[in-house]
C-alpha cells in the first residue's frame, strides 16, 4: 500500500444556504480543494451523502456532481453510511490511492437539508436507525440518544450540567470558526433552560439541521511532497467498524462498540496510543455523544466522559482539545459533509492555519465520524510531517 | 496492486419476493457466497443499493446488513450510482483487496422495490435522472430511453422489430435461468402489440420492477488458488466513467459516453480488445439500451446495434452471446443488485456451471452496468484461469 496524503481542502459556510443547491454547495467546496492542490487533473471522485433522495429527490449524485464540476468522464461514486458518509468517502478514496490505481482522488461530502420541513428532515434522519425495530415504533434520534444519556447518568452519575458543558465548550470554539452555523457563546444555564426535545436532552444539546459541503483531495505522499507548497499532512490510518444497528441489541448502550473497534484498528495501523494524539474532532451530534465517544476512543476511562468538559481537559487550551472547529453542535451538521469537514479542521490545525482557534500543539489529530446511534463509525488519524 | 479473484457467489431468485425483506434478501445471497468460498472470515462489506430510503424508508444499510449477517463489527459501506450501484460495489471492493488492506471482501447488491406502489417506484427510479432539468419537468426513465430510441431509429434506420428482437432473445435466455423473474418465451409480435409505455417503447421493451439480491466474495488471486476448489475466476479489469447527467447536454444521445470510456479503460487494463471477449452481460434496462451499449462497447459499429439481435450475433449460440442470464429484461432488475447479478452469471458461465444455458466458449466475459440514462457506467472484465 502506498502512503496517502491530503493535498487540498475546501468547505462551504455551514448553515441555511438558501441560495445554493446541493450541486452548488459541492462544487464550491470541491473547487477550493482542487485550487489549492496544484493538481492538474482528477482521477476519481467519492462523495458522501446520507439521503439526497429524501432531502432533495435526487439520487445518482456521483454522476451529477462529476458532471456539474466539469469533470465527466471522471469516475464518481456516492457512498453512504448515514452521518458517517463523509468519513466513508475518505476511506474509499484512501484505498483507491493506496492501491496505486489512482493518484488524485477527490473525497467530498454534501447534504442539503433545509429544502424540506423539520418533520420531513426528522423522518429522513430516522432512516439511519433500524426501520423495523426502532423508527417504525416512533423512536427518533433525539429519543435514542436520550436513552443513552439516561443510561449514562444512571450508571456513572453523569450530571445534567456535564452534558450542557459539552455544548458550551463547542460553542466557544465555533465562535472562532468563520464557517460555523451558530457562532454564539452559550452558558450551562441556557442549555439547561432551553426547550426540551427528548428528556434529558434540550434543543441546545442537539446539533442543528444544516446545508453544507466539504472536500479534500488525496494524493500519494511522495507526489504530494513534490507538488504541495503547504505542510504535508499524511493519513496515518483509516479504519471503520460496525455495531448492531438497533440500540436494544447492545449489552451496554453507553458503550459505542463501532467507535471503539475502529479506533483500536486505527491506533494499531498508525502505531500510536490514545495518549499520542494531540487533539480530536468527534461526532457530537448530541452532547451525550461526545461524552460516550471520548470513553470509547480510550481518551478517558469508562464513565469519565462527563468530567472531560467540566475539568477543561477537552477545552481549546486543555490537555486534549476536542472539536476545536465547534463540532457538529456549533459548526453545524450537514450529515454527509460532516466527516469531511472534520478532516478539513484537522488539516487546517496541522498546517497551523486555524487563526484564532489554532491549537498550541497540533502534530497528530484524530477524526471520529459516526452513523446513526453508532451502527457504524469511521476513524482517521492524520499527521503533519 | 494485487490481483483479485472471485472466490464465492450467491443470488436470490429475482421477482416479487413478498416474504423477504431487504435484509432477508441480502443475507440469503451473502450466505451463499460465503458458504461456497471456504473463507473463514470477512474483512469488509460493500453493498450497492440505489434507494432503500425511498423504497423502504431505510438508509444506513451497510451497518444494518453487517449486523443482520452476524458480521458486526466488520466494516460495511453502502455505495450508490443509481442502477450501477452493484457494479460500483464490486469496484470499491476490488480496490480494497488490490490495495492489500483486506483479503476477504463481500460485494453485494440489493433492492426491495415492491413494497411501494408503481407510481412511487417510478418516482424513486426518476431520482437517478437530473431532478432540476429532467425529472421535475415530467421526464421518466421510459420517456428518456424513448427519446434515445427515436433518435437511433431516425439516425440509423433502426426498426421497431430490432428493439423487440432484443427482448425476444433475452427472454429465450431467461427461460433457462431458474433465478429469472419472467421465464416465458415471447415473440416480436407480442412485444410490438404490448401496452404502450413511451413511444416507441412498449411494456415488453422495459425491464420490470423487481426484488432481489446478489453477492460475490473477493479474495487475492494467490489466496484463492490455495483455498478454492472451483475454477479460478480473476477480475482482469475494473473501470468506471461518468457522462453528463442530463440527456440534453450530450452531442449524440444514441452514444453512451460513460460506457465507451469505461470500456476503453477496462480493455486497456486487461490488455484485450473487444474481439477477445467471449460474451457479455449488459444493462438492457430497455431494449434500446442493449442496442446502444453494444455500439458503445465497440462490439459492433455505430448504428449496427439493431442488427446484432436480428442477425443472431448476440444469441446464446451466436458469435458474441449477450445476456445469457436473460438480462435485466427477463431475469428482472432489482436496481442495486443488477450489477452483482451480472457478475454472478459471468462467474457461473466461466466456471462452466450454467447448466442448460451454458455457453460453448466462456473464457473471458464482460459486465457492463449503467446508472440512469448513462450518467455513469461500470465495466468489469473477468477471466477463468
Amino acid at each position: 500500500m502506498r502512503d496517502v496524503a491530503v493535498i487540498g481542502i475546501g468547505m462551504t459556510d455551514f448553515g441555511e444556504c438558501w441560495n445554493d443547491s446541493l450541486r452548488d454547495l459541492f462544487v464550491k467546496a470541491a473547487l477550493q480543494a482542487m485550487d489549492e492542490s496544484g493538481a492538474d487533473r482528477l482521477d476519481s471522485i467519492y462523495v458522501g451523502s446520507m439521503s439526497p433522495g429524501l432531502f432533495c429527490g435526487q439520487e445518482h449524485i456521483g454522476s451529477l456532481l462529476s458532471d456539474y464540476l466539469g469533470q465527466a468522464p471522471v469516475p464518481a461514486a456516492r457512498v453512504e453510511s448515514a452521518c458517517a458518509s463523509g468519513g466513508l468517502a475518505l476511506r474509499c478514496g484512501f484505498f483507491e490511492v493506496a492501491s496505486g490505481a489512482s493518484d488524485f482522488v477527490l473525497c467530498g461530502g454534501v447534504e442539503k437539508m433545509t429544502d424540506v420541513s423539520g418533520a420531513q428532515a426528522t423522518y429522513a434522519l430516522g432512516t439511519a436507525s433500524d426501520q423495523d425495530y426502532e423508527a417504525f415504533h416512533g423512536a427518533t434520534f433525539p429519543g435514542l440518544y436520550a436513552l443513552i444519556a439516561t443510561a449514562h447518568m444512571h450508571k456513572y452519575g453523569t450530571k445534567r450540567e456535564d452534558l450542557a458543558q459539552v455544548a458550551v465548550k463547542n460553542h466557544e470554539n465555533g465562535l472562532l470558526n468563520p464557517h460555523a452555523q451558530y457562532r454564539m457563546k452559550i452558558t450551562v444555564e441556557q442549555v439547561i433552560n432551553s426547550v426540551k426535545v427528548a428528556d434529558p436532552l434540550n434543543i441546545l444539546d442537539c446539533s442543528p439541521i444544516t446545508d453544507g459541503a466539504a472536500a479534500v483531495l488525496l494524493c500519494p505522499l511522495e507526489m504530494t511532497k513534490k507538488l504541495s507548497k503547504k505542510p504535508i499532512v499524511k493519513i496515518a490510518a483509516s479504519a471503520m467498524a460496525t455495531d448492531t444497528m438497533a440500540l436494544h441489541q447492545r449489552k451496554d448502550i453507553t458503550w459505542l462498540g463501532s467507535t471503539a473497534k475502529a479506533a483500536e484498528s486505527a491506533y494499531k495501523k498508525a502505531g500510536v496510543k490514545p495518549g499520542d494524539i494531540d487533539f480530536a474532532e468527534v461526532h457530537d451530534c448530541f452532547t451525550i455523544a461526545e461524552i460516550c465517544v471520548l470513553e470509547s476512543l480510550g481518551v478517558v476511562e469508562k464513565g469519565k466522559g462527563g468530567e472531560a468538559s467540566r475539568s477543561g481537559l477537552t477545552a481549546r487550551d486543555g490537555k486534549f482539545p476536542v472539536n476545536p472547529s465547534g463540532g457538529l453542535k456549533s459548526k453545524g451538521h450537514p450529515v454527509g459533509a460532516t466527516g469531511i469537514a472534520q478532516i478539513y479542521e484537522i488539516v487546517t490545525q496541522l498546517r497551523g492555519e486555524a487563526g484564532k482557534r489554532q491549537l498550541k500543539k497540533a502534530n497528530r489529530g484524530l477524526a471520529q465520524n459516526m452513523g446513526g446511534s453508532g451502527g457504524s463509525a469511521v476513524v482517521h488519524i492524520l499527521e503533519v510531517l
